[in-house]
């Protein structure tokens, strides 16, 4: 039997017995010659079979006709036959004059969804959505951004973690929790790997990284949130500050850039009308009371009662970082201690100010970074005056008891570079299956 | 201020001065002369500081010497001072005349656990306990190992997946699985991503695999199970039986293999006394009844009442492996239908036996296989022999009943294979925080 040859491959091989394996998109079935598409994970190839007439002009026996006759879209099948490169033919300057069909599974005829389905639909039947080559894509870029990611981060001696999903209490607060039964106790979901990361740093691991699921039971309907959704996270030791933190950051975002611009820019620019923009570094930094100052003059006030951006201002702001230094990426930094967490480390000179960041993507908020306060005094300390019990915080104030290095690090939200670099109207799109408070399904 | 040099590059450094950061491993106060041994992340190097005296004799004053006094063990500092090449320094051939020490935190001067300490105890203060290099060796390794595998995905166009972990009903059997408060209704944690992955071939993706956390609510304590461990996961099309998921599988293990004994053999070797064997390829294969014969003829009846294999008798075949081939791996093949779950495809000339294998290493299975039935004629008759209501399983009986491709894959628990390598006694070291039914901490 004949090796399958991938699609995208054919244009490559020289003329002659083929074989390829696929799933039906088109079938043009024509009084004397009948066409298929045939499409597989690297791309789309014409089927040709002239039909067999008798001397009289009557339809000879054909059983390859009979069975392309009785074809639905999206049945798996191998086919065999002549390859035949012939530039006449739009899909590829290739086509297969068929010798034979070896149908794998028929797929029932209905077609639950269309090209003009509703997000909500397409989700239901997110294995058929899949199948259209612009939504696959999004899932091949995301694992080359990824691998670009890993690589840069072992070529650095970081090293990789797994840490726990279950926990025995609330990581930052009880709020946004899920809740598990287990066993004769309760656990909880871990909303980051934050505790977990920072411990590797007294542990002297020096650098790690974790590319894993975090679980948020968050009651919101937007276009960037999701109850389960897939964090980017990295930590490292004997940091000076945030700034040795973001230009990790930065660097590997270029590294990310790269190799989806390399590996996936023409799909990209022909699917999606988009070119891939490799950031260039140093990423524009803006304290974020300068930021609000900016907004505001250009017409925008921030309407909130706390010290915050809003997505609104972040919109704002990416657009005059944009029109100022061309650039879609932006480093909010300085974010009040008011509205952070405890275990950021507060600037030395001004405590009302933190050693944190956001990145803001596309006008979007795609991670938060920050030095962590390693001085157990003053984490002590600090997590008193957000009203958090030091007692139970007593797992993770042990960590920094014991000796431990200056260190930081970040979270980011994969889905949501995806989303941006991709320009989705959601994160539904860059997510394989979908979790928010009303779809857990499939 | 001297850039910080990591501790495994002195050697190749030029004598001079240099700055290190690490934590106190041991401080030797003598009367004329100190000495700290400083660890980090790559290595460990001493620190030496001759105390100074007055004309008379009488200890002059000395901030360093008093510093170092004071030092507990795990205080993380950086060191400053002048590095010497001396090949009669048994620790690396080199050491620091120190000239400052800066103090990032102090460790409290308790030490919770030591060498001889329980893993339980070792387990509660796992951060300090991961100080040990065997310990945190176990995770570099685990680094390289994950590493290799996703490159040789990445090189044969695998697409990574992020499955959810969150499901709306059970993946595989109702037992075994962890229930969670999801707003107005209940979600469970999956078990394994099986139907997630086996998704995404109906969708056209051809090749996948993941790497990330299952859950099983396993109430039993043995050394080789967790209620939370890493799966390793892989899924392809087009295969033409299980001996396809045996090659790709055995191809990884290779590739993961020959990483770690590139890049920690020699560590390896140190501080285990192992030699790491990369396997040679085919694995060997026995179909189960014969290694039960084998079993038997070794003296050993496998004690249970239905097709399987015990862990003993995976020791024995393993034990005849190692004897006959020399090989520490052995796939059993041809596991019986009525041990295997509904969705294993059937030998098409013997339906009491499944196209399935397990994967044993040094005695140990680490890996469960198999080619999976797609045409869901057979796919809802076995269900329902398995007691299975397809009415249930209709969200998965649906990926078959719109075209799919024949495929297979396994799952593999990325923990014990650490085990296995290094011989291990039991999961919870080689997993960074270990869960079970009765730990849920740190």
């Amino acid at each position: 039997m004949t090796q399958r040859t991938l699609i995208k491959n054919l244009v490559s091989s020289t003329d002659g017995p083929v074989s390829v394996s696929g799933w039906v998109e088109t079938v043009r079935d024509q009084k004397k010659v009948q066409f298929v598409v045939l499409r597989d994970e690297s791309g789309a190839v014409q089927l040709v079979h002239p039909r067999i007439f008798n001397e009289d002009g009557t339809p000879a026996d054909d059983a390859i006709a009979e069975e392309i006759s009785a074809l639905s879209q999206g049945t798996f099948l191998t086919a065999t036959g002549d390859l035949k490169h012939d530039e006449r033919v739009k899909l590829g300057g290739v086509e297969i004059k068929l010798d034979g069909l070896e149908i794998a599974a028929r797929a029932i005829a209905e077609t639950p969804i269309a090209d003009d389905s509703g997000v909500d639909k397409r989700m239901d039947w997110r294995f058929l959505d899949l199948r259209v080559p612009k939504n696959s894509l999004i899932f091949k870029i995301q694992t080359t951004f990824e691998h670009a990611l890993r690589c840069y981060w072992i070529d650095n001696d970081f090293v990789e973690l797994h840490t726990p999903k279950l926990m025995a209490s609330a990581s930052e607060s009880r709020a946004e929790l899920f809740e598990v039964e287990y066993f004769e106790t309760k656990a909880y979901l871990a909303q980051s790997p934050q505790f977990f990361k920072q411990m590797a740093q007294p542990a002297g691991f020096g650098k790690i990284f974790e590319i894993g699921p975090a679980f948020r039971a968050d009651p919101s309907f937007t276009s960037r949130h999701a109850t389960e959704f897939t964090s980017v996270d990295a930590e490292i030791s004997w940091i000076d500050s945030h700034e040795t933190v973001m230009t990790m950051h930065e660097e590997l975002m270029v590294a990310g850039f790269t190799a989806v611009k390399e590996k996936h820019g023409a799909e990209i620019e022909a699917l999606y009308g988009l070119e891939v923009t490799v950031p260039t570094t140093p990423f524009p930094r803006i304290a974020l009371a300068e930021a609000k100052r900016i907004v505001a003059e250009r017409g925008y006030e921030v309407p909130r009662q706390d010290d915050d951006m809003d997505p609104e201002g972040e919109r704002q702001i990416a657009a005059y970082v944009k029109e100022t230094y061309g650039h879609e990426f932006v480093f909010l930094t300085d974010y009040a201690s008011s509205i952070r967490p405890f275990y950021h480390m507060r600037n030395a000179e001004d405590g009302a100010v933190t050693n944190s960041y956001d990145l803001i993507f596309n006008g979007v908020e795609i991670s938060t970074g920050a030095q962590r306060e390693h001085r157990i005094e003053v984490l002590v300390e600090q997590a008193k005056e957000k009203g958090l019990d030091p007692e139970e915080l007593d797992f993770y104030l042990d960590f920094f008891r014991y000796g431990v290095p200056p260190h930081g690090g970040f979270g980011m939200g994969l889905s949501r570079v995806l989303m941006l670099m991709l320009k989705l109207p959601n994160l539904r799109e860059a997510t394989y299956l979908f979790r928010g408070p009303t779809r857990l399904t499939p």
